[in-house]
């Protein structure tokens, strides 16, 4: 029988971001991580399948915060617009953790794996709200579009808010990137 | 001393995507593949570092002809239109090859792993092209996002290239697909 451990989730989350920070992603064991929060190695596999799940379970509540405000944008909005009011949802995900997020962030920079890794999912996440659209009865090319172009105003909006000094939230970067991609396309 | 073997690399890629389509990618051994050439595993090696490559090897000149179009273009050229130019002058690089960039796509269709591979391909290859941008003088971030743009239209040109009954060429989805791509970003 296993001892109920108050936040283990986030103790080990906690830990492994310090240690991944301190010691390198790859120079780092689960067993190092355990002790770090406390913990047992069985009770971080009850948690986490791997390390590198660490930094990336919360994609699926992601993907789902995206596709629930594609399909809930009003019937008139265009496909664009249920994109962007999609990635402005997400600002208060980041914005609430945003300590955990800038440290996550620089782990993932360090790591060609891990930026990789960030790669896929940011296009899964693309795909996701491609199809949401698609639900909404857009056609392609324009539901792929506007979900790739989405994913590519939100990599570049991270990026400010990350090294923003200001500290303007995301949403913020997010309406801005957007624009500027709208006057990059713009005929002149 | 080592036989000279004429046209190793192209009978050794030939041989390779006819074993992927036909027993998968992972199931293909490269002593297969030599087999199949009619070579050695030896001659295998001194053209591919692994069975992985022979399907991303073109990456490098794909990417030079990007950067190269890209620095090219007319000064007066749009960030943008760089851009458009040099994904439209790869055109040719896979219409001479058609056949085999399809066998190529299926195999890649088929695989996550190569799924994978390929979207990083393909993030490289915006990375390049934006830094080819900032050479010209274009700030980020425009200089990313023109990139990013361009290859989500790419993408989305090559998918529907690759399902063309018509047999258009890839230059025409490619500019099809831009234009798309701006009416989806045109403010209503």
């Amino acid at each position: 029988m296993s001892r109920w451990e108050p936040n283990a989730r986030g103790r080990l989350e906690q830990a492994a971001l310090e240690l991944y920070i301190e010691r390198g992603f790859e120079q780092t064991t689960v067993a190092e991580i355990a002790k770090q929060a406390g913990l047992t190695e069985r009770t971080f596999f009850r948690h986490f399948a791997d390390k590198r799940e660490v930094l990336f379970w919360g994609a699926g509540a992601l993907r789902e915060l995206l596709v629930s405000t594609v399909a809930d944008a009003p019937e008139s909005a265009a496909p664009i617009d249920a994109i962007a009011a999609a990635l402005e949802a997400t600002g208060g995900l980041f914005q609430e953790r945003r300590e955990s997020v800038l440290r996550r962030q620089s782990i993932i920079a360090a790591n060609a794996e891990l930026r990789e890794r960030e790669l896929i999912k940011l296009a899964t996440l693309a795909s996701a709200m491609a199809e949401a659209l698609r639900r909404r009865g857009v056609t392609d090319p324009a539901a792929s579009l506007a979900a790739e172009a989405g994913i590519a105003v939100f990599r570049i909006a991270f990026e400010r808010w990350v090294t923003d000094t200001d500290q303007r939230d995301l949403s913020h970067h997010i309406r801005e990137s957007l624009v500027e991609l709208k006057t990059v396309l713009a005929d002149r």
